[in-house]
């Protein structure tokens, strides 16, 4: 069997790594496909150094050739839609309709096409000219960024496709891409595209550089190296923070999104008025792709009352009926059964599933748990750990009260959501809360499920830490997202001829 | 002797601390005023708490109320104006006049009357609204912010009063500042100003917090403290790199401006054309307030050459000649002496002053080292460590293309200057090295000293690390310094009521 090339130094080549890997189909647990090379740091040197050189390069260009290459790579992608979107549900098993074809592909297009256009027009760049003291300033183009993408999006958050990637190059800057080890065919067939795009657009080819997967150690000490200026990771809590502590050491920005449970907050109105319906909407959000969203509602805070224990069975029963779909990897399962057993051992009560699905190769059974807010609040620590999937905690409460106390408690989340009716009680119970919650989170959502982050210049898709590294940036809303791969730079008394076009006067 | 009070809680309040200290007049040795109290535990607990809760009511408030705080303010301060710079002389010992009345104290004014005109019109908050999917998005305060300043600018970057204090109010937070010992009276005298304002504004009295010292790793339990939401720190590297790494671990916003030595890359159409007004330049700016400024020209790269030679013979008369000021403690001189002995011993040559002077109490003599490119590249480590004071580091080269060389090798810098001319040969070098050293600094300058960093929207007072913790923020440059001590707060379909003013469309 073919192992797959790296992208390296601008050629696919042989990776020096001696040990390599094969996708699952997480819906049959059959391997798909080649088998991928695991890089070694012969490998990653070769991709840092190559990327240096081409940065000496390409750091002086001009917003448009970037904006040409990722318009160009948009429409590669397109050509070759229906290929890589059947290999990503091969290897993800997350369905191509509604999920890959009508939703997370043409997301990935608009994400690129409206980087470039960002990068056309230049704006995410802020330039200001002090005429009188002649100094003006701008963000530019910071050097190398790593990107490094997560399981859950194989195609519009992937290191050679994803917001990430796209903010790093619209901002000017070489990438160096490692692909998600649960899908490399998905990730070597968009490289493809973008390869054909380098040199569509006259770019060097070794403007990109891609691995499938490296020993973390190793990825640590490329984060490190002087060559990275920047790095981007979506993924795991464990592996973030070991990224951002990397990074941070180095003094170099880093932007990791990790861990979010999403916080729900029902007010009494709501329970009152729709009952069923809002129970329907939080069963579709929270099973959605198996609830493998970084925005999955991960716990539901209710009000005190009878509606709330109806409500509760609603859900319930919801859950149970609902089919189970398969999760990314055995690991994803692995670590939602972990997850479920920890609160469960800490005193959740099990209201629906908390096992293995029989039906499907690689699944968990939808589950449901409860907790008592006195609970919740003499050990919220444990009970806002993310279980990662097809999972949600309850926390009943005895008082309203108890909900701004809830919010106090937790770290910081992606988003916050209140669900509430124009009623005085509910204004008043959210008058106390939204000032915590507000705090807590990088999105306030009223009456509407925090799954759907949609691409606006006004989204937040950030938030305080652990769910990301720091509240002031966002992975996704163009042009923000653009801005973090970048620098401050300063010119103080510099002439004309020596400026970036953008900060000329003429 | 009376020890003074700290301002906790809302009053003037004897600390818990047993310790004290006195500050120095450090042109005559001899203690200046109270003893004022090192703070312990218990006080820092005292404004954690305090501040936590004034930061409840005030996180609602708008931008005007702000406003009007750093208006009053400075009104407050000109007021007292005489005082205050006298104390600061007296402390400091940095001179009346050109320095303190003429430069830092309207400085100072100016910076918070920015920063209030800012904070009014609400634009560094950069609110976005989107319309079609009713998404919002702006930079809102994040909390409390715990602000430290340097031994420098008594009155621009004091805790109680700089930069990082203005930017942290206009953003809407309550500051808790840690004055620095070398300047207690000074800083006393400015807190008073700022008590009267916060009554006569209507604002908590809570709303500040101020310490006059702390053992370093309480003021590191203070930053890991959840109460604490971002930091702000103008210092040396040690305690910089340490305040960072704590902040970082907690994953919370830190800002720290450390070291750096600004490099002056001269090119050989200046020597030819101007080498005595060079001179001049160059001297002046290095040796003013015993070049006791983050962005002290503490490195001189020279080209080839005779005209070279001569100039260094130039400069060194100079440094000769001129007049010793005082250093602002005991410790910036020893520090100094220690890092001219360490350049030394690592071999470069000592070609004026080294020790400490004898006119003035606490001074050490004008110094000038000189090392070859090859030496210097050889262990660019070494000699590219901060000697903080009067004191600079010249590099010859034997070959133009050693300085693009030189800026490769060096860490991130708050400021690069290069002097040349519109002669080709300069331009042609300046191709070379501009792509190198503009990466490596915050600041890029031709034909200008680093020193004097003026208070304009397109300053960038930051750097690629050690020189700041990130090189996206600015501490000077308002409104970008705002931004830093913010958050970036989303409402995904929030109803128009519920909504923040400046997101509304009404």
């Amino acid at each position: 069997m073919t192992t797959a090339s790296v992208y390296l130094s601008g050629e696919w080549k042989t990776s020096s790594g001696t040990k390599t890997f094969q996708a699952h189909n997480p819906a049959t647990g059959e391997t798909v496909g080649d088998q991928y090379p695991v890089s070694n740091w012969a490998d990653m040197e070769q991709a840092l150094q190559s990327a240096a050189d081409c940065d000496l390069i390409t750091r002086d260009w001009a917003g448009d050739r970037f904006a040409d290459l990722l318009e160009a790579y948009a429409s590669q992608l397109e050509n070759r839609a229906e290929e890589i979107v059947e290999q990503a549900n091969l290897e993800t098993a997350l369905p191509v309709s509604p999920r890959l074809k009508d939703a997370e592909f043409p997301r990935t297009l608009a994400q690129l096409r409206s980087a470039a256009q960002a990068a056309r027009s230049g704006e995410w760049a802020m330039p200001v000219i002090d005429d009188a003291n002649n100094i003006r300033s701008m963000y530019r183009s910071i050097g190398p960024v790593f990107v490094i993408g997560p399981n859950n999006f194989p195609l519009a958050f992937n290191g050679i496709s994803g917001g990430d990637f796209a903010a790093a190059v619209a901002a000017g800057n070489p990438v160096i891409a490692k692909a998600h080890p649960a899908h490399p065919g998905t990730t070597r067939l968009m490289a493809e595209c973008l390869v054909n795009s380098l040199m569509a657009v006259n770019f060097p080819a070794n403007f990109i550089q891609l691995i499938y997967d490296i020993a973390p150690e190793e990825g640590l000490k490329a984060i490190r190296d002087s060559r990275i200026a920047a790095v981007g990771f979506t993924g795991s809590q464990k592996a973030g923070v070991a990224i951002k502590a990397a990074a941070d050491k180095a003094g170099k920005p880093v932007y990791v999104e990790m861990s979010s449970i999403n916080p729900v907050f029902v007010l009494p109105g709501t329970l009152a008025e729709k009952s069923e319906a809002f129970a329907d909407e939080f069963t579709g959000s929270c099973l959605m792709g198996s609830g493998q969203f970084c925005t999955n509602p991960g716990l539901v805070i209710l009000p005190p009352g009878e509606e709330a224990k109806k409500w509760i069975e609603l859900v319930r029963d919801r859950f149970a009926a609902a089919k189970t779909g398969p999760l990314l990897t055995e690991g994803v399962k692995d670590s939602l059964l972990d997850s479920i057993r920890n609160l469960v051992e800490g005193g959740a009560e099990l209201l629906t599933g908390g096992h293995a699905a029989k039906e499907v190769s690689c699944a968990a059974q939808n589950t449901l748990l409860a907790v008592d807010a006195e609970k919740f609040l003499a050990d919220s620590d444990l009970f806002q750990q993310e279980a990662f999937g097809n999972c949600s905690l309850i926390v009943t409460t005895s008082d309203a009260s108890q909900m701004a106390a809830i919010a106090q408690s937790l770290e910081g989340q992606l988003t916050g959501c209140v669900y509430l009716t124009d009623q005085p009680e509910d204004e008043a119970i959210y008058q106390q809360l939204e000032p915590v919650l507000r705090r807590r989170v990088g999105r306030l959502l009223n009456n509407k499920m925090p799954t759907g982050v949609a691409v606006s210049p006004a989204m937040n898709h950030g938030g305080p830490f652990p769910a990301t590294g720091h509240p002031g940036f966002t992975a996704v809303g163009i042009p923000a997202s653009i801005r973090r791969f970048s620098m401050l730079e300063c010119y103080d008394n510099v002439p004309e001829h020596r400026l970036p076009e953008a900060l000329r006067n003429a």
